[in-house]
């Protein structure tokens, strides 16, 4: 799927900015796709962007609305619709990220209808993918994999191409979540396609390349996370990297939505992913280690990342705080 | 799913012996559950049990009846919607295996809808799951895994499961396919379900049980299989076994469906199934090797077997033509 440029950022009435997360990372990577914020009365958040009435968009050539607001349950309540409606008769296309589909909503489906729009549900894939081949294909490849869920892979890979690109590398991130697709304007979300397609969407998502360009492919899940394996392993074949990142988040104790399983080790994470992807890369090597430190103070951090340099003879960063070019001078160094 | 039994095997108008295999395998293992075939004229398949009209299949109080025929493509011809239809007037359900869903024919869908019929694509699932929790539950499980695919998986947990009831044990075959389906009555087809739900559908397959039961679980593809892993990685930390039975068909040369892909060497295959499969069972071990020797002469196939045994120091059986009698004496010495 492929989203049309520029943005208008739907936040509903989101009662607190947690709640519009996904708004503020398509903002946090993607400022210049987004011509401002749409806000229902009671709204508590601000991405700190202009409001933008419907016809004020429209003025500035949105293509894209996009339902960037969570809630629990992933529902799309009755009070968003008409707002949904109206951008469609302005000419836009909707895309959401919730459970609920568009499209399940009859005035939303008529209206798209009446008016040619696309609804896009990212977090469904009425995609057909063939399964995966494994063949080796030209371009390189670095995967983002993780001890667990949610550590980082995304804004690791999508750091790793924010660095690439200022170096006037040729580089694209690759979305296989929500969010992500959102960020990039395409991807899948690979934990939606059925199983005896994953790996085949891994290869779609980033597919046969220059020689010189680098695609930085947002992980999912964990090899080690016994909900979701399957589809890293799937993901890690398709993706077929030249290089791992290893993201990890150091003040976790159990695997995110299993409380009695341990996280691994980083060795033993590193070590499975590459014997797992030599399936279909065996040049693949670790590249560097991303740890995600928001809950360590600034001394603390570099410590930690000195310490992880030292026990595993790779670069270590956390993106957000420090950035990724120890890891980005790591990797144009040995992948060939 | 569950399907009603007796059943009723259509094959249609089956041009030969092997389109109409997916009735034959049923046959082969539950003998019981089939009253009769129904052969449309031109048939040139014979299943070699009574052919039974609709009347007849209704007096003997058949159930379900199977599409167990197969041709290019999966679809299912016009020809053969007359006698689904009376199939259903008769008060059956119909169970397929084709891509095309029965209900899919108008004809076919109404009947349903008229009697109150099921019926039942057991190719595609719209079954929900839970998540894989990881959890360990009670009760004893073997896991068939592969060195590919098609190389024995199915036929050994159907092996297993024949040689432990026949002992007296409490034991179950646990379908992840759809012809295993057919033959346990229920089961789920893993490869079909959203890719986020592999290890929680296959914690739903194999679910607690008593500490002294058995099941015996049918693997899919192969955690060296490019294209499938994600699905038999999936399928390894949702069934948690206790041992796994590594299936291997000697003579091959490729990856199945991928010409460039070599075979993973045996212990090589065991071992990465056991480093994975701690994760929601730390006492994993693998329990015997099961050979397709079915294009090996006997003296070769047995020479075969000989020298895997004294290579993995585990019982090596091709369960077809020797049974698994050795692997059952093992597990049962080594699975506490």
């Amino acid at each position: 799927m492929e989203l049309a440029r520029p943005y208008l950022l739907f936040i509903g009435d989101a009662r607190d900015d947690l709640a519009a997360k996904t708004a503020s990372g398509i903002l946090d990577w993607r400022r210049d796709w987004c011509q401002g914020q749409f806000r229902l009365p009671g709204c508590n958040a601000d991405l700190g962007i202009p409001d933008l009435s419907i016809a004020d968009a429209q003025a500035k050539g949105v293509k894209t609305m996009i339902v960037g607001v969570a809630n629990a349950g992933g529902v799309l309540p009755e009070s968003w619709a008409a707002t949904i409606v109206a951008a469609i008769e302005a000419g836009m296309d909707v895309a959401s990220g919730l459970h609920t589909r568009l499209d399940s909503i009859p005035a939303i489906a008529d209206a798209a209808k009446r008016h040619g729009r696309q609804l896009i549900d990212v977090r469904h894939s009425d995609m057909t993918f063939a399964t995966g081949k494994g063949t080796k294909r030209p371009g390189r490849r670095i995967l983002a994999v993780g001890t667990d869920c949610s550590v980082g892979k995304k804004y690791t890979a999508l750091a790793l191409e924010r660095e690439m690109l200022a170096r006037g590398l040729k580089a694209d991130f690759r979305a296989t979540g929500q969010t992500g697709i959102f960020i990039s304007g395409r991807g899948v979300a690979v934990d939606a396609v059925v199983a005896d397609f994953i790996s085949g969407a891994a290869e779609w998502i980033a597919p046969a390349n220059d020689p010189d360009h680098w695609d930085l492919i947002e992980g999912q899940g964990s090899l080690f996370h016994a909900s979701f394996a399957g589809v890293s392993l799937g993901l890690l074949h398709g993706s077929q990297p030249d290089g791992i990142v290893l993201c990890h988040e150091p003040t976790r104790t159990s695997m995110r939505g299993l409380p009695d399983s341990k996280l691994p080790g980083l060795k033993e994470c590193i070590d499975l992913n590459l014997a797992c992807g030599r399936l279909t890369n065996p040049a693949i090597q670790a590249v560097g280690v991303s740890i995600n430190t928001v809950k360590l103070g600034p001394a603390e951090a570099l410590a930690y990342l000195a310490k992880v340099e030292d026990e595993l003879g790779l670069p270590a960063s956390d993106p957000v705080a420090f950035g990724v070019a120890n890891i980005v001078d790591h990797i144009l160094k040995v992948v060939r």
